[in-house]
């Protein structure tokens, strides 16, 4: 029997391509989840609509670009059901009936959504569809009756506020229409970005892309921060908040050799540009089946559609079946029996 | 040509049966609009879950009785398409791509909500789907691609809101999609309570309703309040805001005979036991044709079903359309072409 699988729903806003910070935070795990659970992975565009309204071509462009990272590292949509948020209509009608059972004041006091306003400067302005994406997203976690979400611990109040919902929902209705879903929090440290910094993404230019050519993942590579007090090569160099090093843990497969790397660098004695090349080895040994692949995948557009649009088929059959559950508590099957 | 006809959204909340107020402010003008305009009818089951979202039992068995005011008065079926907004997935859609185009500071300060937030006593518990209803209203309203909207003056905000969505889609998505509706404003002023009161409502305990048997009527008719110094025959009576002359204005057909009540009331010497006798007889010579054909249509269930099932076959033909424009122009269909 296959009833205890943990049920995983996850997935990524497609407002630009994956990066390697993407790959050890979540695609690696969603590769070997994909053999014990059932895993559904979102592309989340109606999701990316609430703070790029504006921005719909940038989005709509994105979910194929997304959908082909998903691939070429190793997601299996026969294994994972991969489809796209907003050809489910579903998650509307479920996310529309549970902002009844959240009070705005509890919505005002998201703290993942307060730190994010207050990163995207939107200041009074904030969009109403922003303010109340935790709800759609509980939507998302719920309409599949997910027991496992993973999340940075930073989402934390997003898996709260979903299992609150969730229990109010039910005894409202008196009903068991929906579990209450696990935070799976990566043990792996967040992967800097390419200048040290601990976020990485687009608008901060510090990210290497699993699309990335090979001449700009070098690129990228040489100009990365390193120690800033390791100025000669005699000089010993520092390996923790070394960015340098932290890819090297997190690609390189020859930990021995890595072990090596870091004793020499810091006795001193072992240039960046030495360990740069040795990195761009591995980064390049890491990204060149996944280019390959891509390239592969991106010959056969109508594939990949057809990959997209059975995935959004198998995502409607479950929540067409919770959005009857739903209705059929809420007493709105009118016609059905 | 019927291009230039208009098309007309309204409808009811199912939260209670449908009284004389309701007949005079908004049920007697959809009987004559329906023969020259496009008009749906929604009865607005999601809508009054933003308020009663632990009362959905009372929403919906509301939903027919509601139905059966409307027939009774003779809305009739075959020129207006009368549905239930739940059964509508389109409306939830357009309400939560709209959310994006309206800012939560624009939410908080709808004059309307803010009216209502107060006698509701809400406070600082107002669920998020009260909050944001008026988005809902707007989506509503432009899925039919509505031209006029009759509302009540204190609803004016509501197609302000409504106006500023639909140009800002179109302008964001530089397309073309939406047309501003208007508001059609009852001239007919409001029909007061029975005690009185400007207004009338189910927790007020003031209003006859077209369901009221013969009795009901009756006793409310008797304890209708009238001019409190009218106190003896004799004395000369008020008729402005007099509700017992405000329901014979609205309801009576013979108006010199009102005419005569009324000045033989303000010289003295007419009861307020004479008037509301006639204004019984008044009433139900109204309410009787409609007791009825409601008692008729209640006889057959299957009959009104088939009424809801088809009106919201019909309407979601024409918002599967204005859904597929919006995505669309919002680069959301990936599969249809």
């Amino acid at each position: 029997m296959t009833e205890k699988k943990e049920i995983i729903l996850t997935g990524d806003r497609p407002t630009g391509p994956l990066h390697l910070g993407h790959f050890v935070g979540s695609l690696k795990a969603r590769v070997e989840l994909q053999e014990t659970a059932t895993q559904y992975v979102m592309i989340a565009d109606a999701q990316a609509l609430t703070d790029h309204a504006k921005e719909p071509e940038k989005v709509s462009q994105n979910v194929k670009q997304v959908l082909l990272d998903y691939l070429a590292v190793g997601i299996d949509p026969k294994k994972t059901t991969i489809f796209i948020q907003s050809q489910i209509p579903e998650l509307f009608e479920l996310s529309m009936y549970f902002l009844n059972l959240v009070t705005w004041n509890r919505l005002k006091h998201n703290p993942t959504v307060k730190q994010e306003i207050q990163q995207k400067g939107f200041g009074e302005s904030v969009p109403a569809g922003f303010m109340v994406y935790p709800v759609s997203q509980a939507a998302d976690i719920l309409a599949f009756k997910a027991t496992c979400v993973p999340v940075g611990e930073d989402q934390r109040p997003m898996i709260e506020q979903t299992s609150e919902i969730a229990s109010h929902f039910n005894r409202i209705y008196n009903a068991d229409v929906f579990v209450k879903p696990k935070a799976l929090i990566p043990k792996i440290a967040r992967l800097p970005g390419t200048d040290g910094q601990a976020k990485m993404g687009k608008s901060l230019g510090n990210a290497i892309y699993l699309s990335d050519p090979v001449d700009v993942v070098s690129k990228k590579v040489k100009k990365m921060y390193t120690d800033p007090n390791h100025l000669h090569i005699e000089d010993p160099g520092t390996v923790e908040g070394n960015p340098v090093f932290a890819y090297l843990d997190a690609f390189g497969t020859d930990i021995s050799k890595i072990q090596e790397l870091k004793d020499h660098y810091q006795r001193g004695g072992l240039g960046d540009g030495t360990v740069k090349k040795y990195l761009l080895e591995v980064l390049l040994e890491f990204l060149e089946p996944i280019s390959k692949r891509r390239k592969e995948l991106e010959e056969d557009q109508q594939h990949l559609s057809n990959i997209l649009e059975s995935g959004c088929e198998k995502a409607r059959i479950i929540t067409a079946q919770t959005l009857s559950e739903v209705k059929d508590v809420m007493h709105l099957n009118y016609f059905s029996k």
